[in-house]
């Protein structure tokens, strides 16, 4: 997922504070206490590593859902088929963030046992970054995948019309000195905020991020609003049919394995029409059950090292970067002088919390 | 992996025919009938596949590295760890198809009975297309996922050197009538063996497929032969560095996980210096611990229906393919009309079965 800068005119909120006033006002709209400090720490997680597009900010959308009456606030998930090694979850159309976290546990707790554990998860809604899931699986000392389907807005190679979802792929390990390696990415070139962000700055696009109405490929922000976008690889030239068959896997191993919904079939993002239905999947992989946690750590260690010191081609902006390394350096940032949210994210906490009677009055960090 | 047209002169050799030829002349190097039976049938349905590259064209180089001593033909795989869903087998420096056709065997038997299970393999060799082992998994009507790291081809994303292998991530599942989806893609844009087709053909080359070796954008072949292959993605704006990742995280659950070589430090593709000591991975999905595989089967078949009807892009060559058709129709093809292998092919084959007295004496198809 994209690091964004921290915006410039922004309002530092401790992360802590910002947890307890999300936990309090996630309570207030009829979610239990422990249902609701998981959601609040995976909402400020994903703010705390600079990706504003799946933290707090989406409160609004939540709550709206819950006021529309098409995701239950007290939903709790629960086992409904499997066998030792592989969980079927459903989340009973309850908050995505909790059922990803109890269902990944089962899956850490499984796998410590069998040495590899699956959990799928249907009748979901929207998890967050799905990071967060991976990560908790690399600070249990394993590997640690994560997977969600998503609303369609990525056309497959060909068509002119979104059929899939972004789907992002997370996976993380831990990493001795780097702490974890976290690849954390939508299968789509970009994903749909940065073209919003470019409709903002008012930038053209390059070719290979997303087409037009017609199917030709979009130039301008706008175009590709009405569009699709292209899955990674971008147009069949350079790839782009590996792209849509990672988002296709990814839908394969969520919404058609845990029998949710699908593809085409999901409703648009935080719609509030009907229930998401959303799929998720976590698979966790034990290294401790090969060999040794450590050697595993090192030897991942030893790797990273020897990327991060491969010589440079001609303008890159820096040295080779491990993937999640931009978010743990937000994420520190974030500890030291807050997390600083923009003044429209700001407003929208404000307006949430003086509806719901919590008022959202963060001291400056 | 992309399937050639057939070559205009080709010679016809049918599949069976050529399958009871090579394993003979992979026992005639001192491979026992059973780990020789493997080899041919995975080698044999590459080129059935219409992937020339992955199939038995390769057997000159295979015994090269018997001939070298450093690939053991009678090499049997032998579990050395694990637990019950996760198990690590070393392959004894033995042929990669084989301890690839153990392990993924063991994965189907263990996720039967707890709902998923995963193999790596360590101290392996090649093993040809990745595809063959999550197609095996399919057939027993689970979902497989097949993974091996590879020689150092690509860079990682700001780097001009070639780092990582083209590390392929193959899933495959059942499908109704579309026999089964099976995605089979090396994680980089293209794979080196299409720089080689550009070359003959004195084509340039688009942006994202290579660098050259001062890591500037490679236009020619022979740039790009000197240089590196950029990751699925292409250059950073266009996403490389998820590639990047993906390449890297085939790399943690094959050979950091399994305790193989791994990145920078795997030796040159068919050299004859050292071992390979390659690592792969087969993660295995039995749909029915949660559901009846008919089930999913069905979803699976109606998303992909579904997708085939998707309207197409203006200049599309045909509609939206899905992943493994290519490749089922040139094997349809192929056990109709024979495996169409080119002269070079042939005469590579031809000279080998001289050498080792087992004469290439294919009737026509």
């Amino acid at each position: 997922m994209p690091v964004y800068a921290d915006p410039v005119d922004g309002l530092a909120v401790p992360a802590k504070l910002l947890q307890a006033w999300t936990a309090r006002l996630v309570e207030s709209v009829g979610t239990p206490p422990d249902i609701a400090a998981d959601v609040a720490e995976v909402l400020v997680a994903s703010d705390r590593r600079g990706i504003a597009s799946h933290g707090t900010a989406r409160l609004p959308n939540y709550v709206a859902l819950i006021d529309a009456g098409v995701m239950d606030p007290a939903g709790r998930p629960f086992v409904d088929g499997g066998r030792p090694a592989l969980q079927r979850f459903d989340a009973a159309n309850g908050w995505g963030h909790h059922a990803g976290r109890v269902a990944v546990d089962a899956a850490i707790a499984a796998a410590r046992e069998l040495g590899t554990a699956t959990s799928v998860v249907h009748n979901s809604n929207h998890y967050g970054i799905a990071g967060w899931y991976a990560l908790r699986a690399s600070r249990a000392g394993m590997i640690g995948i994560s997977l969600s389907n998503t609303s369609p807005l990525v056309a497959p190679t060909r068509s002119r019309r979104p059929m899939l979802g972004t789907n992002p792929i997370a996976i993380a390990a831990p990493a001795g000195r780097f702490g974890a390696f976290c690849l954390d990415m939508a299968t789509s070139t970009i994903p749909r905020g940065r073209i919003e962000v470019a409709a903002r700055r008012g930038e053209l696009l390059p070719v290979g991020w997303a087409i037009d109405a017609d199917g030709l490929p979009a130039t301008t922000p706008e175009a590709a609003l009405g569009g699709a976008l292209h899955p990674l690889g971008g147009e069949e030239a350079t790839g782009g049919h590996k792209g849509y068959g990672l988002a296709l896997a990814v839908d394969l191993l969520t919404g058609v394995l845990g029998g949710a919904a699908f593809g085409p079939n999901i409703i648009g993002l935080f719609s509030t029409e009907a229930p998401s239905d959303l799929g998720q999947a976590f698979i966790v992989i034990d290294p401790a059950a090969i060999g040794t946690l450590e050697a595993f750590e090192a030897r991942l260690e030893g790797y990273l090292e020897q990327l991060i010191a491969a010589p440079l081609a001609p303008g890159a902006p820096g040295r080779v970067l491990i993937h999640g390394e931009p978010e743990a350096e937000a994420e520190r940032r974030s500890d030291e002088r807050g997390v600083v949210i923009d003044a429209v994210h700001a407003r929208g906490l404000r307006e949430l919390g003086e509806r719901l009677g919590v008022p959202f009055e963060p001291a400056e960090a």
